[in-house]
């Protein structure tokens, strides 16, 4: 089964009602749920909590972190944010959620600033469906429909990625690129879009259902070939040639 | 100096006086005069000309050519298609214009049926730039916006460009892919969406320079490394080894 | 269960003793058997059946083709490739092997010429995972080590692939993208270079575990979201705005 | 005219008769007479001057920063690191050469490890082109052949390049991705692996114009669209609806 440690700041739930009445248990607790019904084993962790709930421990019993964060990117410790990276690079699955854009986990990862446009004016957005053979689109339609969201606009700056799967349209007039696959080391990390906390997008059956489907797909692949690095076996003890070469 | 030969089929012109009022001297002719000054030596073709006015000549002595169709795709001779094919692989460039994303040249060359969804309502278009590194958007706002456009919509049933340089979004709620670039053979072909025939979008001075753009980028490279394919020479006569690989 | 059709020109196995003596069940047979030990449902086609045994049926029933073939590529007939490449962008998964590069199956798909150099000597080529997060890749050590091999080498005149598994080192002094996966339509397409008559490549077991890990990859997905092309509801039957949008 | 900043760590110079008697100028040196010739304006920095000699007006005054560096990778201070990367996240284009893959540049650039393996037996090396439509190509044949090499090999831990110019073949058995063009921000990045500095490999011809055709096409594009970011218009502000839309 495969374990999915659900990382958030949690400091908007406890600061704003509209927040709080929304996601009670906290934007962790209503993906724990989602992920949880869709058999997923699941844990939280969030900034409070000591070294902010990512241990060693706790990573190396992580096949997939989400994380979700826009109020306090800069009290994360750059100590955890290492060891994040660390543990995507050997294989385990990052699900970068809305704003966490900005987070030092997503921008240590990319080399690039990740800024974006933005409007906060409750209006639609829709999800299109730009890669239909991809499994992170497994189960929904043509495009998923927001019915009130903050608006990202490009230009996104990110490394092209190596799949688009969705590009949004917002009703004001903007166009981004809203669910983006990459490979970094022996890791997959998906950067999926929705998630303003003063909507109720994680409660939305097909947001929950990409959730589930970004957490499958980024998950560890125990038979990846092992990687050699470093300094190689001296060229006379590889097994090369015979007299084919020199003839 | 590029030579670019534009290529129309020349029938809409020829039957809609709401075409005819808007390009009296053919689509064709207005990209000629937009390239001319633009600083390239251009020259026309036609569906009604002999071989569609693309001689194995005519080709020999084009950089670039920019291909405009919809009507009358299938009267377009499968000789001619594969001639065109042939001299893209060889380096030639290619611009593909709006409805000619159904074009036999552009499917042949793309191998997917390049088929899309679209609605004719007169509605706002943003071709947003998502990638402001490539020369194709030189000169370029954030945006071209066309005020009244016909809608292509996702899912394109493309190969995932090379570089994907403009995002449209449409005021019905649609978004699609509108700037696409690829590489095949020794040619670059570009497929730029924009160009109804009923609405003077060859006449807004953005896509004018979008065009110009294109075919600067799409033309031929005369410093490209020489391919050699085919039989290789034998093993034997290549200078690979010495005693350091057969210790 | 996954039904794999595997298709094979059948020629060589005929007419060369060396080849009857390698693939006694022809190529098709040696793959077949390799496939149903790795849980899949298998059939054979070969050229010389009625429409080389590629019925609208017996693609109905498929879901993944691989294809071998080398000395009859002009022997296909059209209709039939037009068959498999629509069945292809609908879904279809396709495993391309060695020779097959230049059947018209492939070069259909590509829109390229597929050309390449060659060399058969009977050298060493070593497969190097170049994507070790693929699962493609799965089982395999860093590289596969194939003692006697027909060289083939760059320039290959394929579109850039969407993701890049192996990179072939030859003992003659050649490199080859020999591991490369496309998406075309809704299908998936694996090109897989190994595989030269006259070499007992198809039996040795790193090779047949990466043709069991292709025709999983490639496998169509049920779960995909549905395409929906052609003329677009009107724009005013469109949920989309509320007043937010004309203040 | 260009301008083209050429750091070297300088350390191997001065500590290694060998690689003194064949760079005496140093590498940057070495490299600065090439680019020179070839109609670059150019200067150096290095190591051992203050801020490393990229003091914020010498980067202002940048257009394409090159960076060899080995032995002193750690010395390097985060904050000009820091520096570097938001200069090329505005444009500066940056030629990373040979063991600098493991610079702190490249590697913040990149967010992976970058990590490779390697070898050092003054074996052959041929630089094959895989893309030969791409201007760093221009003016090369088939492949650079260097005759002594330090063997750089798979898996190179990087982020898909998004273009891949040159892939290596090493005489001991290896291959590599060699030449790897990548976008970040609105700058361009080459990573140009030959240059191992006890091997006169700057000296030779090919990798002089490489290196020249390398400097040209990261150089910052002056017509590039500008970017907005940060919080939008209002969305009451924006012209995009008309009647159409609220039938």
């Amino acid at each position: 089964m495969t374990t999915v440690t659900i990382w958030n700041e949690f400091v908007h739930e406890k600061e704003n009602d509209t927040v709080a009445d929304i996601y009670p248990e906290g934007i962790h607790g209503a993906i724990a749920t989602a992920l949880d019904e869709n058999g997923f084993k699941t844990q939280t962790a969030t900034l409070q909590e000591p070294e902010h709930g990512l241990t060693e421990d706790v990573l190396a019993d992580t096949d997939v972190l989400t994380w979700w964060g826009h109020a306090a990117h800069n009290e994360v410790k750059d100590e955890v944010v290492e060891r994040v990276q660390q543990h995507v690079l050997e294989g385990m699955g990052l699900v970068v959620l809305h704003s966490a854009h900005a987070s030092k986990v997503f921008r240590k990862l990319m080399g690039t600033s990740c800024n974006l446009k933005w409007r906060e004016a409750a209006e639609t957005e829709r999800l299109w469906v730009t890669n239909p053979t991809h499994p992170i689109a497994n189960g929904i339609g043509e495009f998923i429909e927001v019915p009130d969201a903050e608006m990202y606009g490009e230009h996104f700056d990110i490394p092209e990625p190596d799949s688009l799967i969705f590009t949004s349209w917002f009703e004001g007039g903007e166009v981004f690129r809203s669910g983006c696959c990459y490979h970094r080391g022996e890791g997959r990390i998906f950067y999926f879009r929705p998630g303003h906390e003063t909507y109720p997008v994680y409660h939305q059956e097909e947001i929950q259902q990409v959730l589930a489907n970004a957490c499958e797909w980024v998950s560890p692949n125990p038979d990846a070939p092992e990687i050699v690095r470093g300094n190689h076996e001296p060229i006379e003890e590889i097994d090369m040639t015979d007299d084919r070469s020199v003839h």
